[in-house]
């Protein structure tokens, strides 16, 4: 049978865009959990009309499909079960960026960071920043709704999609939502695949709602801990602040350990975790805004606080946070990845 | 027919809670749109219980069921055809204020206005602040995804629902959502219900993300413009500037004329318009953003503008954006209200 499927599959999408082989269907067989299953063949459609052909083949075949990006995900959304991988990644044009109306217009397959990098240059500001932004791709940030630590302060991507195209298992292409900030007519659809996991259909298209750019001026608070409950009850009092922070990190001892080369001065030996908070502001409120926050941390314990906004400074704590992640996949046996979400009551205890 | 339907609802609800006379039927028949329609029976619910006995009732004798707040809505999602009026104004308790979690827990008949000031008083902020805010309920800005003038920079009402307890035709009891900010396991089901004006199930219950208070200088900027077409580009320009006002209003030559008597000083005689803009910022930065935005309006041709940061010269501007609704209302023939949503680039035009 799937030979059948992978020849009809090439004369669609042309012979070079339908992969069999053992050493290319493993390529595709998991994400960025431990999840992986083979699939049967992998395609890369190149249009909306060339994911309308896969889900025709596979209808008549009764054959799973399973949509993916780059697939960084961490809940295992585009891990396939055999079936058919269809890999969004040549969908990859900005199709428009619409500075009047302040909205971008993308395929699926846009890298994240490619999408921020030429909004800004218009003058723009895309605020979903998930940790993967870099290989991520605008399709499945939707697919997953991703975060990132600017989440904290922006909303996950759900928040910015006016409005997608999707390919429906039945072959119907499938426009939701609109272009105005207010859109509220008609059943909202768009959140209904936001999130689904590629479950209801293809994503094909994005239109994303952009943002001013932020505040210009940038500070980092670093507040040290000497047990966690503290650290815990520092980010209920945080987010609860006027002066609430752009984004919050939380690093613990063990990180701390594995990166003691790095360690910043602002962070003293021994402690039991420290936050890292990132305040985007005008430069006549930043000071203030970060005395604000040091308080609010002095106040629930904290044995070290120190509010910069020295660029350089800055950059040592920053690098040290994005220097966190290899150095702990380097230590034995492995790395776990966890995307946890807790309500902020649960987080002293 | 009725006689048995009303019978019927009455002895679960009570006499007093189900009404059948010509007044009450007149009463229950419109929204705040020029649509009217007379109900059969109208009925006044005080439990999740009571509303799924009414459905039953509704169901046995296949009888339509049009779930309403107080009825200031502007797309006639509240008005009848014949069938049961329920009014969800019973249902008014504030169930809890999570403080820690920031979330405040509501009954579908709380006013809108009782939880804005409920959630201050704890030092929280619910952003969502629609015109009818001092008599709309919760569950009517849910069933309509209600905006506001905040909703330029905070968002529709949407963004707040975390979670729902809704009432299906069936009898069906759905809980949606969740009590965390990155809540994206599973289909979105509670956008699904906002916004679709009761059709899908009966919002008895609501749970909403609430945020710090907004920092807590306030500043107003008045600009105005000679022709329309240069105070549209303007919004457009305040709009895509990192300083971006925390809301705005635009009043035409049409409205000043009715509130002349107000006009404040700030706008000359005879201009074609005015926007009004909010900005909420820490002291120390709100003349330099006021001055940013003066300068944007300047660049786009106002013959006018004022950064005000006094707290009385803002009064009076505000005071008179408020006398405006009934002012234009007391003028002949009759006023219309529109809730018109459109595309930025298509203002100037």
């Amino acid at each position: 049978m799937t030979d059948a499927i992978v020849r009809e599959l090439r004369a669609v999408l042309g012979p070079d865009q339908v992969l069999a082989s053992p050493a290319d269907r493993v390529t595709y067989s998991y994400d960025a959990t431990y999840l992986s299953h083979l699939p049967d063949v992998v395609v890369f459609p190149a249009s909306t009309e060339q994911v309308r052909h896969v889900l025709a083949v596979a209808r008549a075949h009764r054959v799973p499909v399973f949509p993916r990006g780059s697939g960084t995900g961490l809940s295992g959304g585009s891990v396939p079960l055999g079936g058919i991988a269809l890999v969004m990644t040549r969908m990859n044009r900005i199709l428009e960026i619409d500075r009047d109306n302040m909205l971008a217009r993308v395929q699926a397959g846009v890298i994240t960071a490619h999408l921020q990098e030429t909004v800004r240059a218009q003058g723009l500001f895309y605020p979903p920043d998930p940790g993967s932004a870099r290989i991520s791709t605008i399709g499945g940030n939707v697919a997953e709704n991703a975060g990132g630590p600017r989440s904290f302060h922006y909303g996950t991507t759900g928040r910015y999609v006016l409005g997608l195209e999707v390919v429906l298992a039945d072959g119907t292409v499938l426009k939701t939502g609109g272009m105005t900030t207010k859109n509220v007519t008609g059943y909202d659809l768009t959140s209904l695949f936001v999130g689904s996991e590629g479950t209801l259909g293809i994503v094909t298209e994005v239109t994303l709602r952009l943002l001013p750019p932020p505040p210009p001026a940038r500070g980092t608070l670093v507040a040290s801990f000497a047990d966690l409950t503290a650290l815990g009850r520092a980010i209920g009092a945080l987010a609860a602040h006027p002066a609430r922070p752009t984004s919050l990190e939380m690093v613990d001892r063990h990180c701390l350990a594995v990166v003691e080369a790095h360690r910043p001065p602002e962070i003293p030996p021994g402690v039991a975790g420290a936050l890292l908070c990132e305040v985007l502001d005008w430069p006549e409120a930043l000071a203030g805004r970060l005395r604000a926050l040091e308080e609010v941390c002095r106040g629930v314990g904290a044995v070290a606080v120190s509010g910069l906004a020295d660029a350089g400074a800055q950059r040592r704590i920053w690098a040290m946070r994005e220097a966190l992640s290899p150095a702990v996949a380097r230590i034995k046996p492995t790395k776990i990845s966890e995307d946890a979400t807790v309500p902020i009551a649960a987080i002293p205890a």
